[in-house]
């Protein structure tokens, strides 16, 4: 089979073979072991000939399901055209890692790459082809759950990463067994729901998508992603299921994606409640009118097409190009040739959960974990009597949301971690997460009373986060805030571990801890890593890539923002009338790019090799970074620029570069930065992407409050 | 002088005479009475013949004052053009109203534009020309100062109150020497700046612009507005006061509006720290390139335009453009034959704080007022000993932001109004907004106890609101908060009177009281206004133009949001995966068009003249009110409509039409509205206004809460 040969596979296919294959369903409608369709899938009146032409199925797998249900698949299907099976391998099979925010704190674009490696690894043994992952939309609200699946509020990042998992599941070379197709999600503007509610409306300017939104899905389809994924919300009136100007002018033909486009669960039939669609074939046409190819978990095509043909002659057009790109995706998985490529439980065992994965896990979740205060009682001792205390002490739900396929027998949670690593650590029996009783208070107390020291494992229950997880207020549990105030009376020193999903508004907590250990959702190996970290085995170096707001009435918060005509930094002769808040700082919590260490880097000053250049010249940069303290440390240098005079405001500064540096004590290293003309470039009005000559300030430091390093000038 | 005559002198003049008229300064520059130029003014480095050649000052005035400046102008001008004196009268000159937003809650277009007739009235006496007002800015952000200088989240209000402002203003006969001119702002979008802080980056799509924003700036320009102001925000990364696009393409060229743009304070030079210009001659060629008429309070154009004269020969064009639209002020208000139109001391006396503006503004204030709760508490009556209590007992500082002209010593306090009333009442010295003092707590529970009631006046002083007044966390302060909870304890009944300028967060508020009276800053009447109703001479029909959001986590918040594709009032199969918060409802507080009054209305079925019409026809809606009290109200019907399906996602209600009904004890009126096709209008993706053939459900209540009346369709 080749491209040409499917062309000719088309013009054999019926108009209901040709829906199948651009209609996605369940996995449960194929459940062959007696198991009836489950939820919606009972709920559709799918008939026979429909349902064996199926193009792709969604849901839970193994290789022995899998396998079953290709053999049955093929024995219906009258052209053999294999059966795709696509999934949510978030942040692993069953190997869980931490959650892609947490995996973004790495700031380690080679790691994250290994961690979707290790994803495809599994996945692709059990009978996965497809994943509905990276999602590099740019978040700048807390509140909205999913941002535990980005990889924070810059475009820079969202898309290193976004590419890197590209990378990691497709190794451009689709047709080896151990790869998975990447489903880039979500195009666009999912990142800025309105008040941070979960499916809510965006509007965003054509330039502001531009410049904040877009690049990380180019960055991600130019890594070779063969598959994006329409987002649910309206975007400036138009659902993005069914947007033109999105689908096809933009992703079509001015990026010329070949991929295929997918939309969101049940997204076709949405447009009825975006009041965009009379009916199901209303909103059929318009979709298949926008340059959608795949309906996810809905028949309106079915339902639709067959009428819509005999009245639109354009209808069967837009079908058969849909068609191609699914069938595409089959020809470059070389499922043409091996409808079972890869899949086996001989490989699934010797695969899954394996030693090696588990150590990657390990490295990630530590690495992931950011050090928001240490006043130096972290790390504790092994002879110090630790008082383990909260609902995540024992609790094994540390994987977090999108772990469909992960086990909770798999987890090591906070008091295994810690036991295993040999810490004095006493803990009491399982607390909830929204209801502390008094008994339980007093046993708390109690226990911290007897020993040394307290580690509180405080949080948010995975339902809290995640999608359809959004929280107005971002605080902790009023019942976990309760625990603290009351444990904190007690007098002894706490380090306040925390299991959550997005940033927290930790302002009345911070003062109250001696140190805080921001831990996210980290995994099958989170209690390890958390313990590696604790008990002073691994020095712990992640780093923000999301803003904790000082209050969510500071919300959107982000580091990049523009300068404004009366910043408040300026208060000299008019102290009121600058751009400010009367009752809290401008400035968040903590800071994108923040995080701390049990060591102290030093920064050296900046040394230029030129401070003009061409736009055909580079400068570098160079920076001597020392370890000042007595244990060896990793550190994240960044660099950031800003535009000082531009078409449009530019933000004040923005991430251009970054680079870890591993140091021993008393070590220097000098680390090097090229900046070139195309690091300078931004979308103008007109939207084309160019640099402005003239004068750039350079920022190099530990985190984005990094104040002035030097300047440089571009010249025409 | 007539218009043609205008292009002659505009030959006549210099250079720096031409400069001179474009530039606005500070009143205080011909403080000719001895006083030296105070504030920026004195630090500015202007000639003489700069400063004699100057086209328009900004600042405080009185008649003698306003006389003596221009007689003194006159004699140093060399072609004798007549100085321009503007102002912010905002919301009065010296008889002061409520503050805008409060305005709107009338619901009252009629009694708003007699506002606008007194303010420039009062203003013209005493030597003012134009005003900075209306603003028409949609706001949908309660942590924004300005939302009381606005109309409300709702484009129609805005329209309405904005357009009638500027008849009240211009009376449509600019000659007439009580009419001043009316300056709209912001043009745009400035009531969207980010986070709710002030000055802050404004991104909204073209789409969403012409949907929400500009509506109201296009009614208030129909209506005759001859100025414009720039808004202070970036728009989409573009200075809004060197918005090409916004002023020029758009407000020139697509709406051919006539009138004089000018910039907000100082804009012209903020330029440079938005980062769109390198110093104050880029800031100038780049903003009288993009359109822009008059620089306020900077000399910009005086330190750059001759230079740039010299070398570029289009900037004398715009120059002369600009000084036309200017001078052209001047002519249609009749100064070049009347320097000192209208302006005398004994105009003055006639009229400032006359008997019938104090009484059309205590009418105004109390019209404003919405009733949020009332379990029967309120009206008091005389024998029940009152006790007054709170920072807003005695404090006359009732005026609001914006008042500039406005005297404290003019103001009637809640405890003036709650006297003269003859109400039976007893206050205690004088307590502070942001602390209350222990024995002061004593002292007020003490008098509660030996009182019958309990009328708490809290609320924002004066300063946490308006201009640069952003606040993050918008309820009550907490010393005020605690004063509430310590006086609850007492158990004696409580009616909470609220002095703010904002939405507040009142839910831990609501259960604590028996009654909330928002009373916003209800200007110098506000004390007798208040006592008005508290005491039961006034039945309250105010209704809210903003939401009062459940949380600050809301926000932004507005009844005429889309539906999104997963509306949460469908939780049926899925009560997860819907457009929710898990820990507050999606509701407000209290919605838009909410508010209480002492006696009932009972809404009647709707009955429609046809339930179709086509494009040229039109539907009549009546509906049957009834009065089931005991006392006479008026009360406030609203009509939405919902474009069912349309080319893109259109709100789930919008407000499309409001009538007021005053109903005896016992009586019934009918309430008629007509819908045509124009009502059904909205901007497509293409821009174009249009209707979409289709069905519309229509709704008729008393707030925006109001469930579906009626359906009907337009035919195409």
């Amino acid at each position: 089979m080749n491209k040409n040969n499917l062309k000719y596979l088309i013009k054999k296919m019926t108009v209901i073979e040709k829906i199948g294959q651009i209609t996605q369903l369940s996995t449960s409608f194929f459940d062959v072991s007696g198991v009836k369709a489950t939820g919606t899938a009972s709920r559709m009146n799918i008939t026979n000939e429909q349902k064996w032409n199926i193009g792709s199925v969604l849901g839970k797998l193994d290789a022995n399901k899998m396998l079953t249900i290709q053999q049955e698949y093929l024995k219906h299907n009258r052209l053999g055209i294999p059966l795709l099976f696509m999934t949510d391998v978030v942040h692993g099979y069953k190997t869980i890692f931490p959650v892609p925010l947490a995996l973004s704190c790495t700031w380690d674009v080679n790691m994250v790459e290994k961690v979707a490696r290790v994803s495809a690894k599994e996945s692709s043994s059990a009978g996965y082809h497809v994943t509905f992952s990276p999602m590099v939309d740019v978040v700048r609200d807390p509140r909205w759950g999913r941002v535990m699946e980005s990889f924070g509020e810059d475009k820079l990042l969202n898309g290193d990463f976004g590419a890197a998992m590209v990378r990691g599941y497709q190794q451009n070379d689709l047709k080896h067994p151990e790869s998975i197709i990447s489903c880039v999600k979500h195009f666009a503007g999912y990142g800025a729901s309105e008040a941070g509610r979960d499916y809510n409306t965006v509007d965003i300017s054509e330039w502001s998508l531009r410049n904040d939104y877009f690049p990380p899905f180019e960055k991600a389809l130019n890594a070779g992603a063969k598959m994006i994924m329409a987002a649910f919300n309206t975007l400036n009136g138009v659902p993005c299921t069914a947007n033109k100007w999105l689908l096809g002018d933009l992703l079509r033909n001015e990026w010329n994606f070949e991929g295929a486009i997918i939309s969101d669960w049940g997204a076709v039939k949405e447009l009825l409640k975006h009041g965009v669609a009379e009916n199901v074939s209303d909103a059929t046409l318009n979709t298949l009118k926008s340059g959608l190819n795949i309906e996810m978990m809905t028949t309106a095509f079915f339902e639709a097409i067959p009428e819509l043909i005999e009245k639109n002659e354009m209808i069967e057009k837009y079908l058969d190009e849909a068609v191609e790109y699914v069938l595409n995706l089959k020809l470059e998985l070389g499922l043409f040739e091996d409808p079972f490529r890869g899949v086996s439980e001989q490989r699934e065992e010797e695969n899954i959960l394996h030693p090696n994965n588990r150590n990657i896990a390990r490295k990630v979740a530590r690495k992931s974990m950011v050090l928001l205060k240490n006043d130096g009682m972290l790390p504790l001792f092994k002879h110090e009597k630790i008082a383990l205390i909260g609902p995540y002490a024992q609790d094994k739900s540390l994987l977090g949301p999108w772990s469909i396929d992960g086990n909770y027998q798999d987890v090591v949670s906070i008091y295994d971690g810690l036991v295993k690593k040999g810490a004095y650590v006493h803990t009491l029996d399982e607390l909830t997460y929204h209801t502390i009783a008094d008994n339980q208070i007093s046993a708390a107390k109690e226990l911290v009373r007897k020993s040394d020291k307290v580690v509180l494992a405080l949080g948010e229950s995975e339902e809290m986060s995640g999608e359809a997880g959004s929280i107005a207020d971002i605080g902790l549990p009023s019942s976990q805030l309760h625990l603290l105030n009351e444990v904190a009376k007690c007098g002894k020193p706490i380090t306040l571990v925390l299991i959550n999903g997005r940033p927290l508004d930790l302002v009345d907590v911070v003062p109250k801890v001696n140190a805080i250990l921001e831990a996210w959702f980290p995994g099958v190996e989170g209690g390890n890593a958390i313990a590696d970290i604790v008990m002073g085995d691994y020095n712990p170096a992640g780093k923000l890539t999301m803003s904790f707001p000082y209050r969510v009435g500071q919300i959107p918060i982000y580091y990049n923002h523009q300068n404004t005509g009366r910043p408040k930094e300026e208060l000299l002769n008019e102290p009121r009338y600058k751009s400010q808040y009367l009752d809290i700082p401008n400035e968040p919590l903590y800071p994108f790019g923040y995080g701390l260490s049990f060591t102290k880097f030093k920064y050296g000053s900046i040394s230029l090799s030129s401070n003009k250049m061409t736009k055909d010249e580079q400068i570098t940069v160079d920076i001597q970074i020392t370890n000042q303290g007595s244990i060896p440390g990793t550190e994240t240098v960044q660099l950031y620029i800003q535009d000082r005079i531009a078409e449009v405001a530019r933000p004040i500064k923005e991430l251009a570069s970054y680079q870890q540096v591993q140091l021993q004590p008393g070590e220097s290293k000098t680390v090097t930065f090229s900046i070139n003309e195309q690091m300078l470039r931004y979308p103008h009005t007109n939207h084309q992407v160019v640099s402005d000559p003239g004068e750039f300030i350079i920022y190099v430091g530990p985190d984005s409050s990094v104040e002035e390093s030097a300047r440089i000038i571009l010249s025409e």
